[in-house]
């Protein structure tokens, strides 16, 4: 072996000292093109040049996903680490060659376990021929393919759920590779479990598939420190416009994960569907959904969340209320319960909500309260260990409670007035005995509860109504709203999901009537990239306190997408929304097109049905489609 | 057995007497809604409305697809045929009982039974558990289900390829119903196989899948006497800008025969790749695709014209010249002919054409009429025998001749001006040339060739150069365009694409630069359903030929798309455009409302990933979905 040692470090000299830059990997066959990556000098982005392959093979020539992966400081890494430094050069391996060692608590080895599968998985996924073992270097090992062995070191105390606290998620990946053992090697560190997916993430991203010579590559030096700008990013996904499969919701979540978006909000229900089956009310799902298949039972919900927790995404869920309710809450009266709802359906709709059907629930009814208190217990059965929760409270209509008799006797039984006023002080009630009924269901544990915007933040209501203490507030109207200041002055904490930059669904044919629907236009990438809370936030105040800025989440509300479509809506935009608000650069879309445009096509190769944001031709042809 | 009819008359009798609507399909069980259809008067649509299930059986109560096959004067149908009289009965079937004999030509039984295969692939998709075979009732046949027997007779002499003759697709489609012996017949008579191949679709169309029984059900009883609008209905699809797998081609075509669609208008080239292997000029596509994975061989071509024809589509394929040319030529100086191209990836782009990269070819160089010539032949032997032809022929930059040397001394040497109008007609004779070509690699048969609007077709231009009985226009300005009636009254045969109406890449963010792309806003259905040839006519002319107006094509340049995101766009805006020119309906969207939304979800069973319209919730709530 001492000899073998020899005489390797011999050759290797010669092998280095030929392969000026990446010459490791030679031309292709079958097509006369391949790339040279060609510096640009400082402050510039390095590109990936297409030249017809020289003849002269001293020439260093490649194939554009090993240029890619080294060309430019961040190479292909999405959403770009706070801290990097990467190799010039690649080494070949096999999916059989990795080895790995974990050193972490008990808890978090099982979940490094499961997230090392995930790791696998996409390593799979690069082609489908690796799993039917048609390629015949798989055995024996050829010679020239590297060992790769990959250390995860958790450093911390376990920590087995996400919370609000950004250290968390912090985590350090250094490569290095020996030439002579023809072993490179991964060593990744961090304080959770949160914090080394991540790292198993970014090296996911060190790996790309020479689909022409079929082999896995991996770059074979780097240095990267990383950690996330802000602690909540998120994606909201509504299943109760329309029912999304769990399958789609899994699809989702790993579409996050392998952004490093850690939320997923869901909102669950609304006034069209009650979707979620719960144990003690069975009746919500029975008249609450669109059919018998269509409905999220218990085991459903604990093996998303579960499903989510390995990798890296908390799940937020919603219950709205008191308005966007409707379906699902008609057996009230068969029960003796009276009408738990009020406004249902009801015509014109135009007058009683902003889209039908309508639908509020009952304040003169104390009976909600009781069934509220079984919904927050189930959902905590099911959710939980819960950091966040979210009440939804948007968009109540006073017009609907101020035209119901029972509420009008109501109010004037406890000598309330009729006004605006009036009827918010009553939804504020409500909304902190809702609060209180959570605290209660979780065993007297307060959860910090989301709430959008509505009437009861317009200037000058919010600290009148909404505690700061127990309320973070979801932002949903525009970056230019006086009311981000207020609030931000008042210390309130807030999420940033402002629609015109943010919601996901615009820009296609209306829903009711003709033209295009109402948030249009389409928001493109370009837009959701360059929309920064921080910046929004420095527009309209001085003084900015950024801890109050816990982040962001791209909303996508499902009147006109479900199972088959969210991929396209979701992605990659929902990529750019994780450069924003895990790295938050100082740059615009601009200096992350070439990223962007590389990153969608491996969110492809996993599977993902992301929409398609330009010509091939510009991912081939770095820098040559722009506008002057 | 007589004795047994006896009492089946009898006891039928009895069954219908108590079966008032459609008593036949029982209340759904696992979900307190049912449905009922309301009629609402003379020229007015029947709808469907979601009742709980009344607990008296003897009130009619149906399942949401049971009440939607039969409810109003078109049913779920779409297209919507010409003449429909349908029943408001329903019988259950399985489809191991259908049987079928078909009267026809040798040819025409051969096609048909493939249609009839398809026919049958559409039915099994209703459920996957069919063909697992986990269904009781499969074996022994139980009671009280229909056999059905499908007869299709072909009264014409064979014609075994679409031509323009509008008579052609015309079909009678008559379903009568035996209670007695439990046997529905369905009767289609036509005069062609491409006329019974829609009246299977049709066929296909009064059947749906109960879910929740899962049992298929069938229509009773039908009229209907159907024929298109128009001859030529068309989706245009690029695979130059980004590839486009076979397999996505083929899910475009079966999606396109489900809605009457007869044309796929094939964009194969451009200046981005020329992904079509020729066997005498391989290095065309050498040098010109993507990858070499990213390649169209002969047999793919074939296999595609033939997977088409089956399903009542023609395929026109285009080789645009001489603009949107470049990758693919760059072998010509190799080989010793010269620059077969010029401004190939020129920069700036902006002067040279309207979206990077540049390309035209030479029309200095002779060599590329033999080029053209072999292409030709080549493109006949794939997707012969044609009926028309696309010669693409837009978006000539005269900028990019006149800059060009090689050119310029051509152009001086022929004494001739370099003025706009001069290099127009040497494109005009370039055009005639190519036309000339065709018509030798064919043998000398004519083809009519399609061509876009352009410098060529200007004001006043059209006739000068170029021949009406050689060329069809396609129209893809506006519909105000005043070039319309200019063409009308000069008697050319037009095919409208106007893309204020009918450009399917419209409305997503930009690809160079930012913002939205260039043709937006997102055209939506409704919009493309109101988008009347005729009408648009009748708008700018007073007198119209109509047999002028061949039909129309909605393209897809896909720039931001590939195939993985071409269902979204094509469907159900495809669908849209289908009624349009089946049918060509005096009304607008709202009365294809309801139909349109309840076919999106037809085609999604069928396995397209479709865009959704609207909430489940207003599927299931028929016009309650509606702005004021």
């Amino acid at each position: 072996m001492t000899g073998f040692w020899t005489t390797c470090s011999v050759l290797l000299l010669i092998a280095w000292s030929s392969r000026a830059d990446n010459a490791e990997i030679p031309p292709l066959s079958g097509s006369p093109w391949s790339w040279r990556c060609e510096p640009k000098g400082e402050g510039l982005y390095d590109i990936c040049v297409r030249i017809l392959t020289p003849e002269n093979t001293a020439t260093p020539a490649l194939s554009h996903p090993a240029c890619r992966l080294t060309c430019g400081k961040f190479g292909t890494l999405w959403p770009k680490p706070k801290s990097v430094n990467l190799g010039k050069q690649l080494s070949y391996f096999l999916p059989h060659s990795i080895s790995h060692t974990f050193v972490a608590s008990e808890e978090d080895t099982l979940l490094l376990t499961e997230a090392f599968k995930n790791f696998m998985k996409i390593l799979d996924t690069y082609d489908s021929e690796y799993l039917l073992g048609k390629l015949t270097w798989k055995s024996p090992e050829p010679i020239g393919y590297h060992k790769v062995n990959i250390n995860i070191h958790i450093e911390g105390p376990s920590k087995s759920h996400l919370g609000l606290d950004i250290t968390d998620e912090k985590y350090a990946l250094v490569v290095t590779t020996d030439l002579c053992s023809q072993t490179s090697t991964a060593n990744i560190t961090a304080k959770t479990f949160f914090g080394a997916r991540h790292g198993l993430e970014t090296l996911a991203q060190l790996i790309d598939y020479e689909e022409i010579e079929k082999k896995l590559m991996i770059v074979n030096s780097a240095d990267i420190k990383d950690e996330p700008a802000f602690p909540y990013r998120g994606l909201m996904l509504d299943t109760s416009r329309n029912f999304i499969t769990v399958e789609a919701i899994k699809r989702t979540i790993d579409t996050m994960s392998a952004n490093k978006l850690n939320t997923f909000h869901w909102h669950i229900t609304d006034s069209y569907t009650f979707p979620l089956a719960l144990k003690s009310l069975p009746k919500m799902a029975y008249y609450g959904t669109y059919s018998p298949r269509q409905v999220y039972l218990p085991e459903d919900v604990k093996g998303l969340v579960e499903y989510a927790r390995v990798r890296g995404v908390r799940v937020v869920p919603e219950l709205d209320a008191p308005a966007h309710v409707g379906f699902g809450w008609q057996w009230g009266p068969q029960e003796g319960l009276g009408n738990l709802t009020v406004c249902v359906d009801q015509e014109p709709w135009q007058e009683f909500c902003l889209q039908p059907p309508c639908g509020q629930l009952n304040i003169a009814n104390q009976n909600i309260y009781t069934i509220l208190g079984k919904i927050y217990q189930e959902m905590l059965d099911m959710f939980g260990p819960l950091d966040l929760f979210h009440f939804g409270g948007d968009e109540v209509n006073v017009h609907c409670w101020n035209t119901t008799e029972e509420i009008v006797t109501y109010m004037k039984s406890k000598n309330l007035s009729l006004t605006d006023e009036s009827y918010y002080a009553q939804w504020s009630q409500f909304q902190n005995r809702a609060y209180d009924l959570l605290t209660e269901a979780n065993g007297q544990v307060k959860i910090p509860g989301i709430i959008w915007t509505s009437h009861l933040t317009e200037k000058g209501h919010t600290n009148r109504y909404l505690n700061k203490e127990k309320y973070i507030i979801q932002i949903w109207s525009v970056k230019t709203d006086p009311l981000i200041k207020e609030l931000l002055d008042q210390k309130y904490r807030l999420i940033f999901s402002n629609k015109d930059a943010w919601y996901l669904d615009c820009g296609f044919s209306a829903w009711v009537g003709e033209g295009l629907n109402s948030c249009s236009p389409y928001k493109g990438w370009q837009l959701v990239y360059d929309n920064s809370p921080k910046k929004i936030a420095l527009n309209v105040s001085t003084e900015v306190d950024f801890s109050l800025i816990l982040g962001g989440e791209a909303p996508l509300w499902t009147e006109q997408a479900d199972s088959l479509t969210i991929d396209g809506r979701f992605w990659p935009r929902g990529a750019a929304l994780g450069e924003r608000l895990w790295s938050d650069p100082d740059h615009d879309w601009r200096d992350a097109e070439y990223r962007m445009v590389n990153h969608r096509q491996r969110l492809v190769k996993r599977g993902v049905q992301a929409d398609r944001l330009q010509p091939e031709w510009c991912h081939q042809n770095q820098g040559r489609c722009y506008r002057n």
